[in-house]
């Protein structure tokens, strides 16, 4: 479809009183995101950034700020005194800027962020095929009692005749199954005439954008509605307990489109997957597994539960066990994680290697085949391939004032509870003695060792107990 | 309201058979708690400890030693012969102690642990405003089948005629939909005047308090009843599958009170959230996360999923991140722990400190924006502000016999894989090299070593192939 | 019941195309198990494997090799070309074995895993009462629409007069509320000899076994049906998701069972149970607790969160805290687990033994009231009653080509930070002191030390700030 008459307004101005927090409500998070970027997401589906037109208000800079890198623009609304108010601004900013307005515009509220750009697209070829001042988007919820009703001219006629609130319906509209979504498309024109006209003589003392609907019919406009496929798309939130709820239906959404896809997920319902991931068929996530950002899984891998993986690549055939966290690390096919393998930035594990439990890596490129299984501490580090690190054994990268590397050569052994202090560098096929600490460079095939040798005192025991005992 | 002419009688002496359990039934546990306890504290909000009789009888000894912290007083019933029965011994109480009755007794149900103080306390004072002989709380379940029935007078009206079990229900009653709660308020004397009249004339040979209604409205006492709010607050639990179902709905209720006060809870479904748990606006919880006992976290905190915190004290704007687990610890503002830290009772986390994976502490005091953030032991240790803990330190606290403390300066660098052996002081800005074992006293200022130094041998791998391998 | 009389043939031979999935249908898993190890054990409990025959076609190969174990026969369906043409395949079977075929078929479907052996019972029986050509199970869903209906001669008569699809429904049929499972018995011969004149004349071109219940009345053999006591049993999967949800219901069922036995389960719907596994009664297990395999856990214990359990024996009075990941261990009564203990195979932990946070055990025995309660890895050793094996300590169990046993006395004291480099002996008693490498044995009663005196430079870090930074 051709959008390109369309601009697009964003309700982003209100406080959200009812959540009783001090974050804006537009910035309150669900599916790992603000609602705002939901909104700001589906609209650029419809038009380019620079016609994108956030109306900010309370906490505008925070707002801002924590959106600007969508490349929207902002129209500010100073005092918040309604939906017609929010858009006088916009035509206020118009004026104010000789930018020319576009031919038509859409208008979405920020805290409604599961609609989706299928139905924004169905909605503005309404508008332009029926040629309308006004397009409603509207959904008929399971109970309307409380919601805007939008009266259509007759049923299944696309025309409408008023928006109506809940106290002011006729016994005969109570049963009036339509509910206003807040979303609509005006003809610019049409709309920033009608804007004026407004008057805040209700309970509110606000400017409300939906009596816009009667002053069009009033005039012979046409006013026209569209049905969205469900309520959930158009479900607002005005408590965290309805923010919650929005985020679960997100979420779910997301884990049935990988089932679609032949992802095998049990327990469905308590994943949390950001919408951006990306898993291969025949991949298992267990129950209580988290995947976010923008990670990529392949096929046949095993995530299992209690599993955290954040901005990571994972090839094929990985097996990630009990509560691994992952974070922008990379890991290779037919790799082996876990349990308890925590893999921090710039974690680039090869192909076939092991990571175990209890070991932490930063930094660190290990090579095809190498293992470090047991109470590790990698950071700084680029290992080679067929290395074995033994239980314990720790890198050495930070001396309080800088860190430095350890690089070890393909091949290598190193002992248990082994320290490498950086910067080092250990040669290929070379041994490091168990409960060493290693501080120089080690040539390839060699042995390293820097431990005491052992001294024992038998009948030591019977005699400490007959004296003050030694310190250990 | 003053509930100063009230008493409260528990029936607690029940064995819940269909539970299969050796526990007695009042002190399974939901929501933390045992179901006795929670009665207790409803209890409680109207009359004090010693005017409230726990009923004990099967594992009365179990029974009283879990709540007699409570202050309450007992009444034995040594064979469980029904409620009628129950409340025989506590009119025999009184007859034996010389005490004297509470003009008025609240009856409650020891299993029946949602009811709330504010429905008892209308209760109560319907019940001194009809001058009721008996006043009886009912609910309308969805489906009252099975159920004893409240019947009234006319609909409305607060007068009861009868309550009648299920089996003994004419056929225009069956429709009935208020059910008896076991839950009522006598006035005393009447009640104790009535108990004798009662008999065991039934299928199951037992003294029944519902038989008290009809005796009453027979002689023309007053006899009212009050619908509970919800069905939930007076439901019991027969099964262990029921107890879970009450838990579920007790935790859910405590998550929805959070999240109205401006706590974003993540499926809050699946959080554990006891319900004395104090937690500020705009804090985060992650799905799975456990938050237990008299634990109060600040503002602006995020607990990430798997984290298990119980009776702490967590400052603002503290990263708790996956998998931690505390128990009695404190924890500064600014704070960051996690994943998998494990802060143990006496632990005392500095502001702005970090407490990283895998790393346990117990009886520490860690001062600001110190830091430990791997694999280490820390226990019996007063630790500065600034200190850097390299990966791997451990305190040495124990030595077979005695625990020692360790003592760590302000701006410490303590080295990786260091062994500090307690008692011990390093004092302030010193510099522990990485695998040291340290066993003496570090001045201010100063390097500490304990470490050998390296040997290294070329070329010993290939000269290894032809030999006996040496020991590692 | 005598099912002699009975063989069975399971429909394993479909591809499952909705699943998108490489893997056959048949061996995607629920509750722990493929779909067609499900069926298969229902199956046994009616005719022994020997007279099982699975019709295996996509991926036959790999599908034989999954349930190769129970012992079952295979009938190869080379094409698949619908139902009825996967028991002709039975029926060549027979013909080139020269194999009798038993005088009674039931079939069942691979993909229909919840059915129980007592509806497979009663479904026989009833066959052989009403000497029955065809006996077919039925179900009533909430809403039958789309399903294929039995078509009873009367309500409450068991005859039938035909199978009918959904879409050859008459408009008095629509209402048929009772549908047909797949799942049926067949006399014998009477099958074999009406599978010949099954058609492929409909819309797919296939052969349908539902055809042959309309050949059957129209010559006046009996066919009757039976309706399963609930839906659930009779659910196949079409879709990963629809897979899920069998999976849910078969563990939510696996809870109630050992919910009814006396074990706490909270929030049952987030535990992950094996039907095999075995719970004593009074244990506690928290939510998100996993058990699977052939898990055995005693009376009175508590199996915290996050804990993975697997193929593992578990005494009475155990406490496994948070995060416990087990597999093919053996823990004594009255152990402490955890949190994040890590028991691999062949770990066996004493009676009153405490293995503590980040330790990982493998291929240990470890002795009464023994405790390794801090950042330990212990593989390959077999330690005695009584020790303490201190923070950090680790067997070097490998020396980068063969695995050594490490053996501890008892009531041996192993000091913090220590590493045993196996293979080694620590006689009973002795003292290993703090970060000591110990290589050589240790005899009974004495102390062994492996680590170097500490050298303290004051002034050292004034001094170093002047000059190039040494190396730590």
């Amino acid at each position: 479809m051709d959008t390109s008459a369309f601009g697009i307004a964003i309700m982003a101005a209100g406080k959200g009183t009812r959540l009783k927090s001090k974050r804006p409500k537009v910035l309150h998070e669900i599916g790992g995101r603000a609602l705002l970027l939901h909104v700001i997401a589906a609209a650029k589906t419809i038009a380019p950034p620079e016609r994108i037109y956030c109306i900010i208000g309370h906490e505008a800079k925070r707002v801002r700020a924590a959106v600007a890198s969508t490349g929207v623009d902002f129209v500010l609304q100073p005092e918040q005194c309604g939906t017609g108010h929010a858009l006088q601004q916009v035509k206020a900013h118009f004026a104010a800027t000789g930018e020319t307005p576009p031919a038509q515009l859409l208008v979405l509220s920020g805290d409604v962020p599961l609609i989706r750009p299928e139905t924004l697209a169905d909605l503005c070829k309404l508008h332009l095929r029926e040629r309308a001042a006004m397009t409603i988007l509207t959904a008929v919820p399971p109970n309307p009692t409380g919601y805007g009703r939008v009266l259509r001219v007759k049923a299944d006629c696309p025309e409408v005749t008023a928006i109506v609130e809940q106290k002011s319906l006729t016994p005969s509209q109570l049963a009036a199954p339509e509910i206003n979504s807040g979303i609509y498309c005006f003809n610019t024109s049409c709309l920033f005439a009608y804007l004026d006209s407004l008057s805040t003589d209700n309970a509110h003392g606000e400017y409300y954008l939906t009596d816009i609907a009667a002053l069009l019919v009033a005039d012979h406009k046409r006013v026209v509605a569209m049905k969205a496929d469900s309520i959930e798309e158009v479900l607002g939130a005005n408590t965290i307990a309805e923010m919650m709820q929005l985020d679960a239906a997100m979420r779910l959404a997301t884990a049935r489109k990988l089932m679609a896809q032949g992802v095998t997920i049990f327990r469905p319902e308590t994943s949390v997957i950001d919408s951006g991931v990306q898993v291969g068929p025949d991949t298992i996530i267990e129950p209580f597994v988290q995947l976010l950002g923008n990670t990529r899984i392949g096929e046949d891998c095993c995530i299992r539960s209690y599993s955290v993986i954040q901005n990571s690549v994972i090839g094929d055939n990985v097996l990630v066990r009990n509560g691994c966290i992952l974070d922008e690390a990379v890991v290779g096919s037919d790799a082996l994680l876990g349990p308890y393998s925590h893999l921090r930035p710039g974690s680039e594990i090869g192909e076939a290697a092991h990571i175990g439990n209890f070991v932490e890596t930063k930094k660190v490129r290990m090579g095809r085949g190498s293992k470090a299984n047991h109470l590790s501490y990698l950071g700084d580090a680029v290992i080679g391939a067929g290395v074995n690190v033994g239980a314990g054994a720790i890198t050495c990268n930070y001396d309080g004032v800088h860190k430095h590397t350890t690089t070890i050569g393909d091949g290598v052994f190193v002992g248990s509870d082994s320290t490498l202090v950086a910067p080092l560098t250990i040669g290929d096929r070379s041994y490091i003695a168990a409960g060493s600490c290693i501080t120089e460079d080690v040539p390839p095939d060699s042995l390293a060792l820097g431990r005491s040798r052992q001294t024992t005192k038998p009948g030591w025991v019977a005699a400490r107990k007959s004296k003050a005992k030694p310190k250990e």
